[in-house]
């Protein structure tokens, strides 16, 4: 029996190793490709339990490597989900990570072309930059920097943007865009530096706790499976693909409620140290997800109140420590 | 005796070419690169008696020639000017629009890197796309679609300016970056299919005049020569390359004043047709130039008055069209 085959680029990334475990599920043979940059190792070996699935170590700023050209004829369904996605891991190298988008997104937009594959590229809230629209909406064109420091992962995905729709609207190939709000749940990187894993591994270290600016900035938290399901949505629609379509989760609350939420379930006697908001960080951050929700019927099913216990006790697992009994035992 | 070399990319395109010259006129060794894309032969004809000059025929998307490494010890400016600049040209291949503005950009800046060479990357004024403050200045982030059909070569710039301030931040080499407004004179592409040589061609040639949409939208228009020492006075200034600079003619005229004046040099009964405005073509466009005039002491001296009858006679020859003799003869 032949297989299509589901390529899974930043396979072995937080939102990508659950979206090969997911897409498996779905009957798909995975191929999983990573350059483990920022992925971590770990996530590859949950997915080894995986039937029809293989692990492919390369980076897409590089030219395809031939064992995935080798299996190009059934590839069906392209997802790009390779890029650092934390500003301390993608300023590292900006210039990696401007090639990953715009070079990587190519490669790949190249073999969706040449195979007939339908290709989804995971964009980002952050193509609206610190927005002065609330909620954002697709059309908003958004209030980036293309001269600062998050110039590199901001204006990379927006010119990934650009060359997806320019090759849907070459009809050479079949293509979707996501964008992507915050999510969080099992498979974060614990040192990644976006909030959430930042406030619960603190926490569960007993380390002081780092809030930037007063705390009253806002951010939506869509838990993983929630986005996975999105994205498989999406890629399976029958909709038009020349406009992006945002998956998040609408519910909005500010860093200093997601503070109360994390020690209500990790306790800590670390504190709290407040530090300087980084240069061009978003002030509020929220998505309109009309258009998820009428061309794709979906919409977030996980409650912060449910997702953030997951999270704490898988981050506890990792970390080796202990969370209080009422929320370990769930 | 062993000279300093300025390598211009695009040194074949219409400001490239005068870019060339002016470097030559300075002193410099010249190496003008260009694919020959939307360049003209006729531009590069027009430098072959410079001293110390050399054309490579190559494309800044591959790895640099060896014509240029051999030469590297000796580079110590690199202008990348390369791009087709019209929307008709750069949308002709927005995929190859887009890796030129961005792998074309890399491949540079390593070169400055490797060479110590100040780089000077000209951007444009469609960072800002369809600008909501007037005039534009430089810290204005702009209104412009990442998912149009403009935004191969404006996020393509956009993600250039983007890696170059990277490498500024990173100290990898000193940089410069132009934004650059409308600019016009000998040298234009007759058929690029931009407002200037639009209307002065189709003068020219006693055909309909295009106008797209009322000709209420204005433009302000630098003539070549103003441009070319703009660029060349930002490089050679010992500014902080960490901001980009404005250059263009702050005089803002709007399409119908344009018809008028270019009716007054070349007679036409032609007659106008009307068009729809393209999809995100910016209505208004105007450079606020302060940071020049107080950092480089530049400012446009040649009035459209006396550009366009000079650029006028410069087409009238390359289409062996006739002129007034008034304007013929001066």
């Amino acid at each position: 029996m032949t297989m299509d085959i589901a390529l899974v680029a930043g396979g072995a990334g937080f939102i990508g190793s659950h979206l090969c475990r997911a897409l498996s599920e779905r009957g798909f043979e995975v191929i999983c490709l990573d350059n483990l940059q920022t992925s971590r190792v770990s996530n590859l070996d949950s997915l080894a339990d995986l039937p029809r699935y293989s692990f492919v170590e390369a980076d897409i700023v590089a030219p395809l490597p031939q064992a995935v050209l080798d299996k190009a004829d059934r590839i069906t369904r392209i997802y790009n989900c390779a890029c650092a996605a934390s500003p301390p891991q993608y300023q590292a190298d900006p210039e990696h990570t401007m090639l990953t988008n715009v070079v990587g997104t190519h490669h790949l937009l190249r073999l969706a072309e040449q195979t007939g594959a339908r290709f989804l590229l995971t964009s980002t809230s952050e193509v609206y930059g610190d927005p002065e629209v609330h909620p954002q909406v697709e059309g908003y064109r958004g209030w980036v920097s293309c001269t600062g420091p998050r110039a590199c992962y901001d204006e990379g995905k927006r010119a990934a943007e650009a060359m997806t729709f320019d090759y849907a609207r070459m009809k050479r190939a079949e293509v979707r865009v996501a964008r992507i709000f915050n999510t969080y749940g099992p498979h974060m990187h614990p040192d990644d530096g976006r909030v959430v894993s930042n406030l619960v591994c603190q926490a569960l270290r007993g380390e002081p706790i780092t809030i930037y600016g007063d705390g009253s900035q806002t951010r939506s938290f869509c838990y993983v499976s929630d986005m996975v399901e999105g994205l498989i949505r999406l890629m399976e629609s029958d909709i038009d693909g020349t406009e992006p379509v945002n998956l998040g989760n609408p519910q909005e609350f500010t860093i200093g409620e997601l503070l109360s939420k994390v020690l209500a379930i990790v306790p800590s006697d670390g504190g709290v140290t407040h530090h300087d908001l980084p240069q061009d960080d978003p002030r509020r951050r929220r998505p309109d997800i009309a258009r998820a929700r009428s061309l794709l019927g979906w919409e977030p099913r996980v409650a912060l109140d449910d997702g953030l216990p997951q999270t704490a006790r898988w981050f506890a697992r990792e970390l080796g420590a202990t969370l209080p009994l009422a929320v370990a035992a769930e």
